[in-house]
C-alpha cells in the first residue's frame, strides 16, 4: 500500500530561503502569517493530509462513487467524515476574504496546502478545490448581496462549488454553448440545459452544491460574446439563509473514466433551475477566467503533487527489492542480491522525477507569491508586474509541470517492474489519476496556444521582457560566482535558446499564425525548463548563502540538494536546444498535407 | 467505439519496395510465399484482426476474465469463439515447423499479421503469442519426442502455451529462483512452487495448457548456473496423445492490474506437478532466452500495435470534432467551427505518432527479415551478420517501440479532451493496455542494459560496427542525390551523434561500468532514432525510385510518405544531439548521493 510524507521541510526553505517570504510582510495578511505560523499550518495540514486523506486514496479508487436513480450521488466509505474534518480544520477558507469566515492568509500556503492534499488524495481534494474556484469567481465578480448569501457557507464547506462550462459538442470552444438562461420578473433567470465532465457535480459531503454555470441569456449575441455566468444552487435558499427545496439541478449520469474515480465526474442537467447573474450580461467568458486562472494552478499542482507521491513510493520500493548486483560489484554481499537503488539507471529515473519536483513545486510557490502580491500590494505597478509574471507562467506551469509529472508517475511506476502495473501497490492509480491534469481546465495544447498566442504578445511582450530581465540580472549578478558555473552556464544557454525561440516567433508568426501554433508546444515546455533552471539557480544560491553562514546539522540535507540541482542542468537542460531546433522547422511541413493524407 | 483498419498496404509497400523481400526467394519457405500468396495471406489477416478480433477489444476489457472457486479461469464472452476461428484459420502456424503441422511460411508474415492482431485486440492477441514463444522454445531445444508430443496441437492451437518465469521474489534477477526441480525414478520431475505474472496462465480458450516452467533441479548450483527449463502440462497426456487428468498445476488467483484485463494474469501454483526437462540441466536460461527474444520482438509489436490503432481514432476524431477556428481564419465558414485537425498543434501530434509508426513497422519488419535469414539461409557468414543484427536491435526495438508507443498513445488520447479520458471512447484503453508492453519481457532499463552491456560489445563489437557500416554505405550512395538530401542530412548527424556516444561508452565506460548504465537509456533511443531515421531514408529512396518509373494513382500515396518523413527529420531527429549531450555528461553526479539522500 502507497505511503505518503509531505514535503514541509522543502517547503518551509523555500519560503523563507528562496523566495524570501518574511520581505513581503507589508502586504495585506501577510504580517500574520509568521514563519512561526506558516511552519504550524504546514505541519498541521501535513499531518491531515498524512493521516486522514491519505489512507482514503486506494479505496476511494476501488469503491468509486455511486449514483442512485434518483439521480443523488454517494461518494466512497470515509469521505464525508474526512471532508467534514477538512471544513471544521478550517483548510478550505486559509486564504479567504475574513469578511466572510475566511482567514485571509496568504494564497502561496494555500497553494503549499494544496500540493499536500492532492499529493494524498487527488480525487477527494478536488471536492474543496473546486469550491475554492468558485469562491474566487464569486468574490471577484459577483454582488455584495450573492457574496453574503453563498461565501459563508461556502468557506467554511457547508456547502461546495462547482464550475458548469462543457456541453457535449463544446469544449475548448465555448462560444458553442447551447445552455439557455430565460429572463424572470423577478431578476432571476431559468436555466436550462446538459453540461458534462462536471467534476464534484453531485455528492453527499456538503448541505448544498452552488453550481457556476455558463449560459446564453435569451437573444444574446452568437459566439464568445453571448456567454453569461449563472450561480445555480442544487438546494434553493431561503431568505433566512436555510436550505429549500430541489431546484431542477440532477446528475443525469456518472462518467466512466480512466481515473479520479472517488471524484463524481456528472453530466448535470438543468431543467428550469433558478440561477441568477454573475457581474454583466454577456461577460460571462471573463468572470470564468477568473475561475480558470486559479483552476489552471490548482491543476498544475496536481501534476506535481502526483510526481511527488509516485516518487517517494518509488525511491521506497528501491531501496527495499533486492535484485540482481552493482555493475561495479556486489554492494550487499552477504544478501542475495543488491537492492535496485544501486544500479546508475534507477537513480537517473528518481533523481530525474525529484530534480523536477523540486524545482517545480519553486516555481508554483513563486508564481503564487506573484498572485498574492498582483491581488494585494498596494503598489500600482507592483500589482501589474506581479500580474503579468502570474499571467505568463499560467499556461507554464498548468502544460509543463502535468505533462512532466505525468510522465514521472509512468516513470515511477517503471521502478516496480512488473508489480507497477497491478492495482494494489497503487502505482498505477497515480498514472490514472494524473492523467487527467493534462487535459482538463484546457487541454495542454490550449495552454501552449495561451502562452504564444495570448500571454507573449501581450502588452508589446512585456511579461516576458520582464521574465527576461530578471533571469538575466541573476546571471550577470552571479556570473564571477565560480561555484554556481554549473548552475548558470546551462540556465545562460537555455535562457539563450528561449530568447532565440521567441526572436523566431517575432520573425516568422506574424505574417504566418501557423508558425506559433506548430512550435507552441515546444516553447512551452523550453520556457518550463527555463523556469525551473532559474529556480534550481536560485535554491543552488540559497543553499550556498546558508552554508556560508553555518548551516549546522541541515548541511548535508541542503547539499543533497545541489546534487540534484546539478542532475537537472547535466540531465535536463540540453532538451532546451532540441525543442529551439523543432520550432525553428515551422508549419510548412505539417500544414502541407490535405486532410485526406492524414 | 474505436474501430481499426489493418495498414496491409504499407506492408506490402514494406516488403515489396523497401524491404526487397523477393530478393530472399532462396531461402527455406519464402519461394512458396509468392507477392500474390503475400498479399492475400496478409489481406485475410486484416479482415479476421477487424472483423473478428476488434470488435472484442473494449467489452473484453470491460469484462474482463473470471476466476471460479476450483481455480479455472474463464474468458470474456466471445473469446472462445474468436479463437476458434484463430486456430481454425492457421494464423498460429503460418512460421512453423512443417514437421509439426506448420506451414513454414517467413517469420516476417506473421509479423506482419502480429500487428494486426494486437492492434485489434492486445490483449487476446496474447493467448496465441505466448504459444508461439512455447513453439520456438520447444522447437529449439525440445526432443525429438517432446516436439512430436507437444507441438502439432499446439501449432493447431489446441494447446496453448505459457512462459513461468516470475517469482514474487524474483523478476529479473532470475538467479533467485526457488521453484523446485525433484527427479523422479522415470526421468520426469515433480515441479513444486509459485510463479506470478503468468499471461494466459488458465483460461478456457483450449484443451490443454503447456506451460514451460523455469525450476531449479534438488542440488543445483546456487544462482543463474542451475536453472533448468520444464515443459509442465496443465493436464497429463496419455500414450495416445489425448488428454488426461489433471497434473497439479491451478491458478491461485488473478491479479487486478492497469490493462490488458481480457487475459489472464494468473498467480500460478505448481503442487508437485510432472515436469520434463527441455534441453540439459542447469542450462534453462539458454533456452528461454530463445523463447524470450522471440517475445521481445513480439513485444515490440504491441508497442507499435497500439500506437497504430490510437492514431487511426486520434485522426477520425481530428476530422469529425469541430472547434474553434484555424489560426489563418476559418476553413469552414459555413459551419459553427472547424475541424481540430486545421491546427498546427493538432497536426503536430499526430505526425509525429503516424511519422514514428511507419518507421518502427519498417524497422520491425527489417529486423525479422534477418531473423528469417538468420534461421534459413544455407550461408553460415549471412546467417551470423542477420543473426548479429536481429540481437542488436530486439532490445533498440522493444524499449524504443514500446516506450514510444506508449507514449503515442496517450498523445493520441489528448487529441479527445475531456472524451479521451471517459472509457467508453476507448482511447484510455489503448494506454492502460500499452503501459505494460514498457515492462513484461524485461522492463526497458534492462533493455537498455542489454543493448550497451551485452550487445554493443559483443564480438568486439562487430554487429554495430556492422550496422554503422550500412547506414554509412547508403548514405555515400545517395549522398549526391540532392532529392534525398532533406534525409540523408538529417540521418548524417543522427548517425554521428551515435558513433559519438559509442565511442564515449569506450573510453569512459570500460574501467567505469557505471558510466554505461547512467548513459543506456538515452543510448537506446538514439539508436531508435538513428534506426528509424535510417528506414525513413530507405522508404524515401524507394519512394522517389517508384515514382521515377511511374507510379500512375498511388503517386500522391507514395508522396505524402516524404511529407510524413521530412516530420520525422524534423521533429524527431534533433533528439539525438540531447541524447548525446546527456550520455557524456556520464554517472558521477548520481552515483555521488548515499541511498539515505533520495
Amino acid at each position: 500500500m502507497p505511503s505518503y510524507s509531505a514535503p514541509v521541510d522543502d517547503t518551509l526553505f523555500l519560503l523563507n530561503d528562496v523566495l524570501d517570504y518574511d520581505q513581503h510582510s507589508s502586504l495585506r495578511g501577510f504580517a500574520d502569517a509568521t514563519p512561526d505560523l506558516v511552519e504550524a499550518i504546514l505541519r498541521e495540514g501535513a499531518k491531515f493530509a498524512e493521516g486522514v486523506v491519505q489512507p482514503l486514496n486506494q479505496s476511494g479508487d476501488e469503491e468509486g462513487c455511486t449514483r442512485s436513480e434518483d439521480g443523488s450521488v454517494s461518494t466512497p466509505k470515509g469521505y464525508k467524515e474526512a471532508y467534514t474534518g477538512f471544513s471544521e480544520g478550517g483548510w478550505g477558507g486559509l486564504s479567504a476574504d475574513p469578511d466572510f469566515g475566511g482567514q485571509g492568509l496568504p494564497h502561496v500556503l494555500t497553494t503549499a496546502i494544496n500540493e499536500y492534499m492532492s499529493s494524498a488524495n487527488m480525487a477527494f481534494a478536488m471536492y474543496p478545490g473546486l469550491t475554492a474556484g468558485a469562491i474566487a469567481a464569486l468574490t471577484l465578480h459577483g454582488s455584495q448581496e450573492q457574496k453574503a448569501k453563498y461565501l459563508p457557507n461556502m468557506i467554511a464547506g457547508t456547502w461546495t462549488g462547482t464550475m458548469n462550462l462543457t456541453e457535449p459538442h463544446c469544449g475548448t470552444d465555448l462560444g458553442l454553448i447551447r445552455t439557455k438562461a430565460t429572463p424572470q420578473a423577478d431578476g432571476s433567470y431559468k436555466i436550462s440545459g446538459t453540461k458534462i465532465f462536471i467534476s464534484a457535480g453531485d455528492h453527499d459531503l456538503s448541505e448544498n452544491i452552488i453550481h457556476l454555470v455558463l449560459a446564453r441569456i435569451d437573444g444574446a449575441p452568437e459566439g464568445t460574446q453571448g456567454i453569461s455566468l449563472f450561480v445555480v444552487p442544487k438546494l434553493t435558499i431561503n431568505d433566512d439563509g436555510s436550505v429549500g427545496g430541489a431546484n431542477g439541478v440532477t446528475c443525469g449520469s456518472l462518467e466512466h473514466k480512466m481515473g479520479i474515480n472517488s471524484n463524481a465526474t456528472c453530466v448535470m442537467n438543468y431543467d428550469g433551475s433558478t440561477g441568477w447573474l454573475i457581474g454583466e450580461e454577456n461577460k460571462g467568458l471573463r468572470a470564468m477566467f477568473t475561475m480558470m486562472n486559479e483552476a489552471r494552478i490548482g491543476v498544475a499542482v496536481q501534476g506535481l503533487s502526483q510526481s511527488e507521491v509516485a516518487y517517494q513510493n518509488a525511491v521506497a520500493y528501491a531501496k527495499d527489492r533486492i535484485q540482481g548486483r552493482a555493475l561495479t560489484g556486489p554492494k550487499n554481499p552477504d544478501k542475495a542480491a543488491d537492492p535496485i537503488l544501486v544500479h546508475p539507471d534507477v537513480r537517473r529515473v528518481l533523481m530525474g522525477i525529484r530534480a523536477f519536483n523540486e524545482a517545480a513545486r519553486a516555481l508554483i510557490l513563486w508564481t503564487a507569491l506573484h498572485g498574492d502580491i498582483s491581488h494585494r500590494s498596494e503598489d500600482e505597478k507592483t500589482r501589474q508586474a506581479s500580474d503579468d509574471m502570474m499571467g505568463l507562467m499560467t499556461p507554464v506551469l498548468k502544460g509543463v509541470l502535468t505533462d512532466t509529472g505525468f510522465a514521472n508517475t509512468v516513470n515511477a511506476q517503471q521502478m516496480f517492474g512488473g508489480h507497477g502495473y497491478i492495482t494494489e501497490w497503487g502505482m498505477e492509480q497515480f498514472v490514472r489519476d494524473a492523467r487527467i491534469s493534462m487535459i482538463y481546465e484546457g487541454a495542454n495544447g490550449i495552454q501552449a496556444l495561451d502562452l504564444v498566442g495570448r500571454k507573449l504578445p501581450a502588452n508589446g511582450g512585456r511579461a516576458v521582457m520582464s521574465f527576461f530581465g530578471e533571469v538575466g540580472t541573476f546571471l550577470q549578478e552571479n556570473g564571477e560566482n565560480s561555484d554556481l558555473a554549473a548552475f548558470t552556464g546551462p540556465l545562460k544557454s537555455g535562457l539563450e535558446d528561449l530568447q532565440k525561440a521567441t526572436m523566431w516567433f517575432m520573425n516568422n508568426a506574424m505574417a504566418q499564425p501557423d508558425n506559433a501554433g506548430a512550435g507552441s508546444t515546444d516553447y512551452m515546455h523550453l520556457f518550463g525548463l527555463v523556469g525551473m533552471g532559474y529556480m534550481w539557480a536560485k535554491i543552488a544560491k540559497a543553499v550556498q548563502d546558508k552554508i556560508a553562514a553555518g548551516a549546522g546539522d541541515k548541511e548535508d540535507w541542503l547539499k543533497t540538494k545541489l546534487t540534484f540541482g546539478a542532475f537537472f542542468m547535466e540531465r535536463m537542460m540540453p532538451e532546451t536546444s532540441a525543442h529551439l531546433a523543432r520550432i525553428s522547422t515551422g508549419a510548412d511541413t505539417m500544414m502541407s498535407l490535405p486532410a485526406e493524407a492524414f
